[in-house]
């Protein structure tokens, strides 16, 4: 790490797309300092695929912030009593987490002052967002106006900028920029239901869209899928 | 509680602000559904009284959510290697928290959004600030921004309300407040550096603005302090 790099926070989940952010802002020149939640959620193995990516994309730190989300609930994903849907669903889909976003960036400003960091990179996309609110670029804009007033850093004059890379990306995009920057998709878990090992349902909203966008990039998908059989065809495995 | 009673998430920290604040937002008729952080703080006796403050001031719930702050450090509350001090400090203090009322809040909105809740009330006074960036008027009306764009209910239009009432009160006044109301201020504690049985030290920064609004409201000041000797006098007991 050269002195000069300027220091930035990345939200980094285990999945696809924040791996490829990570990857990104590597490469446009920052320290990254890469931070993940244990926020109670069904599928833990995500954090440990945040670990390994962490470490392989080379961020000069990686912290996980244990916060439970179970306390107020509303959502599949943090709530054992709503159910992962295993076909499309319309709308905003229930693995929908309340105000996740706004409540991620916020752990990253805290981070970001304590840092010393200027910026903050999160993996929102409007294309694919499935409905999610919190990943439009007015909500984006919003977010950035408030920080610059929230923190210590804004009060003594150093700007706080959000940095949404794949915010105008097809999911065949985002493969391609992270095939190009040497992401290893193996070890990222997309997958709102996985199983024990971290192979993915390859069923859920989220598996559909990841899948696809690997078709569409015509890049080989390196996804471990558990074996089952679903309907009349049996869904492929490593 | 009657049936269309607007429901609103009222931050509850058991400090004597918060509690005030519960105490407004129950009068002016919300349905209050209080919330606490375990973040972390060295005060943890904090934490019982946000629930005996929840009970007592008629919180239809309340919920305290884990969160470790300790896993980003940066503040005397949350650092063992930063020391609160006993004297007053110039600009913003060690004791503030990166980013905690933007993070507090997002939790709120969180909370908000799987209640169905359109109200947020949070303590934040502007008067005695204390050089917190995150409880200025700026901040807030940057804040409710931000959420009208972040939210399932902001996309379905219901709009997201900030409520700030002592924002523009001394803390003479917010203790009138109060007072006026019933809150029992021996329930609550600001101080930052309290034994284990929850008796304020009287001499940080928290406990000198309490004490002195006590005094300026000419209201009995029910706090319980710690028996001890401070250069040449003795602090006064319950």
């Amino acid at each position: 790490m050269h002195a000069t790099q300027p220091k930035a926070v990345v939200l980094l989940s285990g999945g696809l797309d924040s791996a490829t952010v990570l990857a990104i802002a590597r490469e446009q020149g920052y320290a990254c300092y890469a931070l993940s939640f244990d926020y109670g959620q069904r599928h833990r193995c995500e954090l440990a695929a945040a670990e390994r990516i962490a470490e392989t994309l080379g961020a000069i730190d990686h912290r996980t912030i244990r916060l439970d989300l179970r306390a107020i609930g509303g959502s599949a994903l943090t709530d054992d009593a709503i159910e992962v849907p295993s076909a499309p669903s319309e709308g905003i889909p229930v693995t929908y987490v309340p105000a996740r976003n706004t409540v991620f960036l916020s752990l990253a400003l805290g981070w970001a002052e304590v840092l010393g960091a200027g910026h903050i990179f999160i993996g929102v996309n409007a294309v694919d967002y499935s409905g999610y609110p919190d990943c439009r670029p007015e909500f984006i804009r919003a977010y950035e106006a408030m920080a610059n007033l929230a923190t210590k850093a804004a009060v003594e004059g150093h700007p706080m900028r959000l940095h949404t890379p794949l915010i105008d990306l097809s999911k065949a995009e985002i493969i391609l920029a992270g095939h190009r920057l040497g992401v290893d998709y193996g070890l990222t878990l997309s997958c709102y239901n996985p199983d024990l090992l971290g192979n993915a349902c390859g069923v859920c909203d989220s598996c559909r869209l990841r899948s696809a966008g690997f078709a569409a990039a015509g890049v080989v998908d390196p996804t471990p899928y558990q074996v089952r059989t679903q309907g009349s065809h049996t869904l492929k495995q490593p």
